[in-house]
């Protein structure tokens, strides 16, 4: 039995962690860490909890967990991970980060973007970018796993196989991605007050938004060269779900038959990625709660585009069961372990 | 492996037996029934169920159905499993029904209300109420269980332990029931487009709903006359849940702690039911997509009265979960087998 | 021209005032007053006002207001009118209190509900409850005007024709009221955020809501004796609307067109206030937007209740649409001025 | 008086028609037509409007119609108003057509993208763009108006000054509109039911939307040459609102405030249309209720591209609300004339 203990877990994604890894069959939680909570029961703050978890909110101490946690799950904000990691605690235990800290392997990149300086750099190399259909080699043998961020996820497998093969023009790049508010997370801001989100959509971070430069990099990686593109978020009034529409320049003139080929090549033996029919695209809907990527997309001959569109839930594949997805690639558990559920609906 | 054919598999209760069965260990579906839909995918009308089932819609043919299956779930409108059952079938298969025709056993009870003439009145003896946690024995002998309705479900439990021991004055018990959309089903009609729903409340089958006689027959059971009560449900933009607030006038002036031993003499072993502390009330969220039922309560000195309230997800509980509950006692499995999820929050 | 103030706009009932004094064409803003946002650009914070509101905040300075507006409108919390009314700020201005601070008679039972001292009793008899239909002729002559809370005035004028002329036994009121999210106002709190409300349905305040003994004395008043009652309030997840659902014991057996008569005869000449015909029962999306409260109820020969619903718009027959009215009372405008725009749906 | 027949009043659009006429000064609605619902009251279907119209539905004979009224409104489906429209219907009334029969010129573009034959021709020539903010000067003298489709009016407004003014390459042009789901108008339809479109967002008519012809005429007209794009709508779980997130290419390296001062001069006169600061972005929730459009843009110099967004409500100045400005136009009547309501928020 994996001992894991959650920095954060009353946070959303702590939150489905901890719902995640209840239905666990090789792990169980040690450590329930808060900071606003400590010493309430977990139950009382999570009330779908009650009579699944009967202990009470711990603090942060991360130094403590690392000897008792096999795995420690950071769900914290940018900057706390790498101002507690060090050697003694890695030797102890693993890593799951869900912070940004360890996304960006450029410390320059990352303190532009997130405005705050990074403790521990030395720490990025080893780092691995847990985006596991693309890094699974990686992460089975890491200390340290930097769990993707929920719109980068989505995002970037969406783009991979194109950008890959040459298929598109990089520098033609737009995603136009829209989330579910619990992306948002459960601080207390007007903004995210029911009657503020309710029966309204709109744009933020307009062409500044912090996961762009780590879409950019992956994304660069996988072409082999810098990418720069347009990324718009939005807010829509759901609870979970981000749909990403991403736009690019096709550089020949492909069928759809042959792009869905190249897909197929990539993902048509990964669990967790459902390549949808011709003609249907996601909706995030039918991948509520799940693990699942849904990818679809147009090859649009008027203008020479392809319009490839994903869809996931961002607390699961987006954050807590790409998470555990790490988790059990760490400790050599089949990838789908406690990740197989079907979508819930409606 | 228990063969289980659904009858009204692309209808929302139907579609969550899918899912819950595909979850199940012990259990798989051999027969995805539809009216609508035969021929058709069935993940190309449910996408979440994409990947998990490979299957085409059959017809409604339950005769066919009761050769192959172990168990046959109808999930249907009022009237159809009546018009079907018979001898022959019930030698061959377990038949567990989630609409209303064998719920009720006074038939003249039934027509009136439902306003249709019931085909098979001979079976009405026999069919066993299934609501588990008070017909528990009898289901396990049952060859015909009437799976309770979604408001009955969680008004009579919350009521139960209250009106069997006397504490309160049945003839003095209000219900104001509250369900998400869901419940009305998938069929294409104006007042439940979202346009229509959304941003909006309103109560319907004011004094008229039909699932008033069910109620009041399981509560005249409970405390050993004939009791009349008033039940108003409501429309609640949502998806799931129903939360039923019941008010009854105290026969005595018990404290809080007196009537908590008495639901935790009644409850306290129930898995599926979750007696929250004093001062905390059942939110629908708490329970989404479980088989739980929440209670919590309020002994009003000021007035005399004592405010129960009740949360179901009324597609789990209220539907599905407790059809496979029922199941799980007719074959001789743990109650619980398949049905052991944390509610998803949020 | 008369000159209003608003102590406290940035709020969700005060931005709906200034909203309706917008569109009032005898009335115009000369104050917005914020606590949080003083200097800001108003249009800044409600941006639907964009174009229409130039002004920045202001503060709360409530005496210096006094000389330069004809009416001040308090929408603020529990306690600040109380604390700052005195004498000589009613020689030079109206007031209409959107707060509790004046809407109890007795101090006592003020203070017990809202567990704060009252600083300025003295003036508890002099402040007319501002329910127009109830309180009209009253309300022309008044200084100071205790604007009705909003479950208040969507209960009181359901139930007062019934209480006031013995219809139903005042002993067995029981009140379930459904309220969507703005009623809890704009504080950035946990428990209002997006994903907390989404969702989900809960009751909240059972039994101790501030709302009973308001509801309580008026109706008292009605039938001239002490009224207790039970009244639990819901949260929904919608932005507007109060639903409440009410249920008495006819102390006879009137048929329904005997009620409606009594209705009619005290509401038939009501501009604000729609008795919907039989069978149709109140839906708050017909009235959202607007100063209507609809009615309808069922005669309930079975249990011998009548369930009389009603359904307004929170923040206007609940709050700012009446405040409104109050003033168009206060300065012998006719009292629909401003207020006549049809409900809005979708 | 303006006396003004609506045929199809009981769809979405119809219905905002009817309830911005009532409060119209210088209008009133003599004709309220409905395939549906003949002989029923209008008031019945659209219960916001009790105690507002008394009248009952009539047919959709356009013919006799054309005798009594000013000007008439087709909300209805495509190919009505060209099979209905005649010359002599046409020297006794005007006519806003709200379908997309007379938006676009090219007839075979029409048919291809409609998939209906047009059954007049003839009429397009003298047909109107109704975008009075373009075409302001040829309204006034019309005879028959097209009124432009929803997505269309907050797309083609958004980017207009920047393409006449070559500030873009039309052909990078990409918009990602999101609408709310009365868009998709009042059908009994499965895919439109409250269940299925809550809690989820998705893209459709991928690359194939009917709006996108009509985008793609206007903006041609703007820059002198064809123009094809990218357009992708997607659905919202909300009532009213659409968001157009524009992408293009600029061709040269201007500063914010230089587009700024172009939006100036075309927009900032006028009464409809509000440039938000730099740095804000639209929201659907600033407009919902009223006829604005609002536009923010984003000058984005890593990656040479504008994102340019637009918000309107999508039933009034996408719809009812732009009729009515058209009519006023018709009629010689200020062009804001009933339209001055502040957007209404919460």
């Amino acid at each position: 039995m994996i001992k894991a203990g959650i920095i954060g877990s009353t946070g959303y994604a702590g939150a489905e962690l901890a719902r995640l890894l209840m239905g666990h069959p090789e792990a169980s939680v040690v450590w329930y860490g808060s900071r606003s909570y400590v010493g309430e029961e977990y139950a009382s703050i999570y009330r779908n909890m009650f009579r699944f978890v009967d202990d009470k909110c711990l603090d942060d101490n991360m130094e403590e967990l690392a000897g008792e946690a096999d795995v420690i799950f950071t769900a914290t904000p940018q900057g706390f991970c790498a101002s507690m990691v060090n050697e003694e605690m890695l030797k102890k235990t693993k890593i799951v980060d869900l912070s940004a800290d360890f996304r960006i392997k450029d410390v320059a990149v990352y303190e532009k973007w997130y405005g705050i300086e990074h403790k521990s750099p030395q720490y990025l190399p080893e780092a691995v970018y847990g985006l596991c259909e693309i890094n699974r080699e990686d992460v089975k043998k890491a200390r340290l796993v930097a769990n993707p961020g929920c719109y980068t996820t989505c995002s970037i497998l969406t783009l991979y196989p194109l950008v890959k093969e040459g298929l598109v023009d990089p520098a033609t790049i737009i995603i136009d991605a829209k989330s579910g508010t619990s992306g948002a997370g459960r601080g207390a801001k007007v903004p995210n007050l029911f009657c503020e989100v309710n029966e309204s959509i709109k744009a933020y971070g307009v062409a500044s938004h912090r996961h762009t430069p780590e879409i950019e990099e992956q994304l660069g990686y996988a072409c082999g060269r810098q990418v720069v593109l347009s990324f718009t978020p939005h807010l829509v009034p759901m609870n979970r779900g981000i749909l990403a529409t991403a736009y690019a320049s096709l550089t020949g003139t492909p069928s759809y038959k042959e792009v869905k080929e190249v897909y197929e090549a990539y993902y048509g033996n990964e669990y967790f990625i459902r390549l949808l029919p011709e003609g249907v695209y996601p909706e995030t809907r039918w991948v509520e709660g799940s693990n699942f990527l849904d990818i679809g997309f147009k090859v649009d001959e008027r203008t020479g585009r392809i319009i490839a569109i994903g869809a996931i839930d961002n607390l699961v594949k987006g954050a807590a069961g790409q998470a555990v997805q790490n988790m059990n690639l760490l400790f050599g558990l089949p990838e789908n372990t406690g990740l197989t559920q079907a979508p819930m609906f409606p």
